[in-house]
């Protein structure tokens, strides 16, 4: 018997290891009742348990019965992070349960690794390495052909949620012109945060970096194909962050491989991509292997603020931290899940 | 026969072309007689020349006779980028002509640089490119075993000129907790720039990246020796940017090649390294072959600095953008003169 | 016949030209059929117009029965400042109507306000220009008793809504110690805002000014009192931009007239108090007459707010400015509506 | 016998006391052998303890064989905050003695009161307060008819010196357009500080606020006479922080009398002004007593300043914290001496 609050548990594919720091889950463990299980196995629950839950903390399939069994129910906590199309999300807006997301903490770490990679790009950081490893390196003014200052320069962002927001604030030292494009937010939201609102081809034309940060949505595939490239800058930067569904992904090599553009990109149309996938060796790229976000501290930071929430919303409040599904645009996401970190 | 003020002009290892955007130099030679010349044929102007030069741009070896000839002189501009001990300089401090120097303009590219390297070193960017093209990447969170944010990070700067501080304001984004140590300045200077003073044993002991931006001094070779690296963070970034005599250079590779710590590095004690130097072949390390500064708009941006400063000591001002040598400190500098840029 | 979508219009005590610009109302008359009312006669609206109805504004009474009929309804939005008890807003919430308010027009204005008397308190700017007019000015550092800086100071603010960050936005450059006490969020979203979380307590304790920002709520009715007025810091600024009914008013007068502390207030019990009221006569305090919101361009950007996020639910997308109701906390706010602007 | 350095103390018509914290005096008496003297007994010294002297605290009259006698001088310590014609400067540069002053610490509070006096002015912050005593306060948005932000405004700073500069920075949280104005600096380091350089015509044709912090010099008496003010667009704010000789003082008062503009003023011609003078009342000003600067905090911040550079000259390091005289500009101030602090 206890009187703390019953939290269904199915994080599956994470651990609560791998979302909390050992320090948290203790806390999480102490102030709640948790039921540890799968996705599969939630609907064998017993009714009273089911309609005791507080908090559901995972992304299971969940038929519109078992949500409405579960008549206590707060709040739904995914820690995928992407929302995808398995529970009646209307219901839970109609019921006032909150279905919320951790998605903001790879943003930090993603945004770090594409200005990493923006700056190698730009001042052939790996590339000259590899040179000097190989003994022929360049030296001095002569090795630094294409190089480019971001400092002063003019940057564009596409897409500008948690991720493209993270990138602007670690450019703030930058002195740079920053530009954003984002169809999902009133020009005004763009200037509050101190860029310049603009459209995508303004960015494409005359931004020395992109940095594609855009979630993948029903309106956006393939929103970067050939005729795009080319209207590129000679020589700019574009780094891929967000999802390769987004790009056309051959036509972004081949933009490579002339040297017209520098590409990084962390995600590839199919991870990994074959031995022999021409993406292993275009010239003028940087490869990262889906890791830009998958850092365990980045993970770790998701039971910090699943905690934070459940103690607001335990008190009557609304979450605070944790993004919510909105009614608008829960259905309009194309991520495919994850099947593993 | 013209009543423009008489530039004497030896700027060699630059050249004006390197050293003057087009535009600037067109204004340069419209405001200004120039006498463009050597270092060793300036002693055989005719003396009513001589005496009439207001400005010297260059840094050629001037014996006191010399430049006691040169009765008009306001100011001297070195444009290599470091004092040497080849001209007298007490004599200019006596009648009050300012000995200017650009190396200013290598601040910006050079922190760029050593950004770019501290966020590849934590987040393997170049080895993780090197692995991808090889067909061995790993994937996602296995990838990045020792991987870290700079993000709320501790991070030292050592030596805050120019250079640290550029670095420092390229952190600015990244709320990180910057501890800077520089025994030429005062610790309200630091505090006064917005980081924590410290000793530098507390930045190795703490710090999870080191920039080390500190001139070469009379005092300060090998401040980097092997018992400095075993103080140092297991895993924290080594990010070498100044000069290499700061540096017990065999006890940095040893430290990177046993993985105690990751480090990058602008330069070396011999520039070329010899082929079956160790430092080509040490792991966890990224090498830059003295690119760092040497970018084509920041030798440019020396002709507008000059512009600028010439334009207010004709109108009698003091110059405000170029910084001037000082008489405490122009004889402690041990940098060796380049031979090229 | 039109095609453009139906506003029902009831902006009292405001009128449309108070929350526009006269080019905004000119694009929204263009984009928009509006159907201006009040609030006692939309219930006499025909059923078929109130079916066809997007969106309302204004905070009009509504029954249930009311809002019923308006089916087609997306959003009510709020041109008062503060939510009152006159609608049905759970209905709302199940079907996902936004009920919206444009109350952060008010922050900026309120903010500069406050910023602008604490300096007037700590630097006695009002009152030495009286003293001035009446030539009995003190000179110099003689006049300068209490004076104190805010650079470099410890400063609170009570409650971190969109007022309370404002406050901390203008404090930017002031290289304070800025604490911030919020019960409704958690201290890591204080201290994303770069601001220290801290108890009510230490707040009085240790600040040397303090900013009242929260807005009323059930909870939380003098929540300053004598006893918080005595554990203050002597000489503290107290500056109160809320609600009068957070503070004990006798409490706070007599605690400046008993010189404690300064006080500046822009909220009175009653407004206007009567002519022989305290406040009016007491010494260490600066009063305004309810003025710090009140500025026409803080009204006429509501029209913008309101522009910009009818445009995205026109698009099927959430809005992104307007400030929305909580199921959570609707209903613990405890303003009074205002009669007149 | 001592071996502690030699350190001459005139500081009238400061007192050690006055410059110094408690704790800091201690620190200078402990580390310096003190000889407190006054201007006048200077050269009754003995001979001996003259050449022994290493720094001189004061900015006492010093003829060029007293100076000469001090032949271990390394620096001159200005406490007072201008530089005046009463000691043989240039025999100073050629000996290598800074001349140092220790102004800067007036920069923040003279920039502080600037800010409350620019938001006293556009809010009416003082008469709305004087109103409200005399009941005929005026509520809302009645009683902003002539209310200004500052948020997002145009703003222009005249003279970029310490004062301007602490000025812009207090602006950071208020996003506004700041212009500068300042013809002993290139636009480039304007620039720099995140200003747009601009001409003073434009700034007085386009800003809301003004603030003039230049200081007097031979060339700029006046510099604001009726055809600037004429050209203040109405209602603007006008805010003397600096000297009131570069002003056409009645000039100002009539351009505020006819409610042109609104001015603020720290300084007066004659000070105090007469009894009758019509400063006294005239409407639209605000008026201070030359009370910006005179704060003890400030004064005490002199001695940390000057300890941290005597350390630095004692290791045979330049000073860092104290501004330098320049051969250049040290004859062209005409800022009187004051007689008291």
């Amino acid at each position: 018997m206890t009187d703390r609050p019953l939290v269904i548990v199915a994080p599956h594919p994470r651990t609560l290891e791998m979302i909390f720091t050992p320090d948290a889950l203790a806390a999480f463990r102490e102030r709640y009742e948790l039921w540890e299980t799968s996705g599969d196995e939630i609907a064998a629950l017993p009714p009273e348990r089911l309609a005791e839950a507080r908090y559901l903390v995972g992304q299971p399939d969940l038929s519109a019965d078992l949500l409405g069994a579960m008549t206590g129910l707060r709040a739904i906590v995914n820690v995928e992070g992407n929302f995808t199309d398995n529970m009646p999300y209307t219901a839970c807006f109609e019921r006032g349960i909150h279905v919320l997301i951790a998605s903001a903490v790879f943003a930090e770490p993603v945004a770090e690794m594409g200005l990493g990679m923006a700056l190698a790009l730009h001042r052939s950081i790996a590339s000259a390495d590899a040179d000097f490893r190989a003994g022929r390196e360049v030296w001095g003014l002569d090795g630094n052909g294409s190089a480019r200052l971001l400092s002063g320069s003019r940057i564009g962002i596409v897409g500008f949620g948690d991720l493209g927001r993270a990138v602007n604030r670690l450019l703030a030292g930058f002195r740079a012109e920053v530009l954003a494009f984002d169809p999902w937010l009133p020009a005004s939201v763009l200037r509050d945060h101190g860029v310049a609102p603009a459209s995508l081809d303004e960015i494409l034309r005359t931004c020395d970096t992109v940095f594609v940060t855009a979630a993948i949505t029903a309106e956006n595939g393939h929103l970067f194909d050939a005729a795009a490239f080319a209207r590129m800058q000679p020589g700019a930067a574009f780094i891929l962050l967000s999802r390769a569904g987004i790009v056309d992904f051959p036509a972004m090599l081949e933009a490579a491989r002339r040297g017209r553009i520098k590409v990084a990109t962390d995600v590839f149309p199919e991870e990994p991509p074959t031995a022999d996938d021409p993406a292993r060796s275009t010239p003028n790229t940087l490869l990262s292997a889906h890791r830009a976000g998958a850092l365990d501290v980045a993970f770790q930071r998701m039971g910090d603020m699943l905690l934070d929430d459940l103690t607001l919303m335990d008190a009557g409040l609304p979450p605070a931290r944790l993004r919510r599904a909105e009614r608008e645009t829960v259905g309009r996401m194309r991520s495919k899940p994850v099947s593993k970190s």
